[in-house]
This record gives structure tokens, C-alpha cells and sequence, in this order.
């Protein structure tokens, strides 16, 4: 099994309100010294197969197909092998 | 300069409706092994500090004070040197 680390981001082209406003909220509580905040998702997907290529394929399918919206953001992921 | 990269999950004591929405979508698109979705928060912030030391100390009083909710929230993240 494999366990899929998946970070999920706006583009770089695209306009980060959230981000924007954590910024300014960090600011006002006096950490001046913080810029480019970008804000995304986090997701963690455990994937029964033993092959790491095949679990690999899988993650990149699903997130083309559902976890992400590959218009707007982009992702990487990282795999762990995990205990049954 | 250092960019924290910051991944907030909910507790593992705290359901996720998210995550077992997303869950059973998956399931329902066909991909039947896959369980354990959690999804949560993925934040990259960039802390002008030349310390590491410093950096990490300021990013952990961020985390508590306002980007993550330690009463349901778990975090981690890594921090990693860039260019001003």
C-alpha cells in the first residue's frame, strides 16, 4: 500500500485572495518580515497496489480526474509505502 | 530567506467529511482500492530571516497563533532556503 502526500496550489498566474489576506493578517500581527503566501490543499490518499509505478499512474489519474482542477492548479505529490 | 511549506491535516480523533466525500467519489469513479482520504490545508510562506533557527521558531508562532487551529488541527512542514 501507499500512502500519496498530495499538495495542491493555485497556478502562479493565478490570484491568491486567501493567501492575500493571511499575508495582511500576519502583517497586522506584526510579522513584517512574511511575503508570498499562497494557500491550497493538503490531501492524503492511501492506495492499495504493491507497485509503486502502478499506485504512481493511479494518483495522477485521480487527480486529473477529481482531486485537482488542472486549469487553475497545479500539484505534486510524494509516495510512502505503508503497512496493510 | 526560507519558505515554509506547511501541511495542516485535522486530527486524527477528528472526522473528516471531506475527506470520506471525496472518498466515496473516488469509489464510485471505480478506483475501489482506495481509503483513508484525508484532505486538509497546504500553505507555503516565505519568512525573510536569514536563521534557520529563527525561521522555524517564527513559523511554529505563526501555525499556533493564526494558520492553524491547534484545538482539531495537527501540522508539519519543512522549511526550505530561496533566493530574496
Amino acid at each position: 500500500m501507499w500512502r500519496a502526500e498530495i499538495k495542491v496550489l493555485l497556478k502562479k498566474s493565478v490570484l491568491d485572495p486567501q493567501g492575500r489576506a493571511v499575508e495582511k493578517a500576519l502583517a497586522s500581527l506584526g510579522y513584517n518580515n512574511v511575503n508570498r503566501v499562497r494557500i491550497g490543499k493538503y490531501l492524503e490518499v492511501t492506495v492499495a497496489t504493491p507497485d509503486r509505478a502502478a499506485a504512481e499512474a493511479q494518483v495522477r489519474e485521480m487527480c486529473a480526474r477529481l482531486l485537482t482542477n488542472p486549469v487553475i492548479e497545479d500539484y505534486t505529490f510524494t509516495l510512502v509505502e505503508v503497512e496493510a
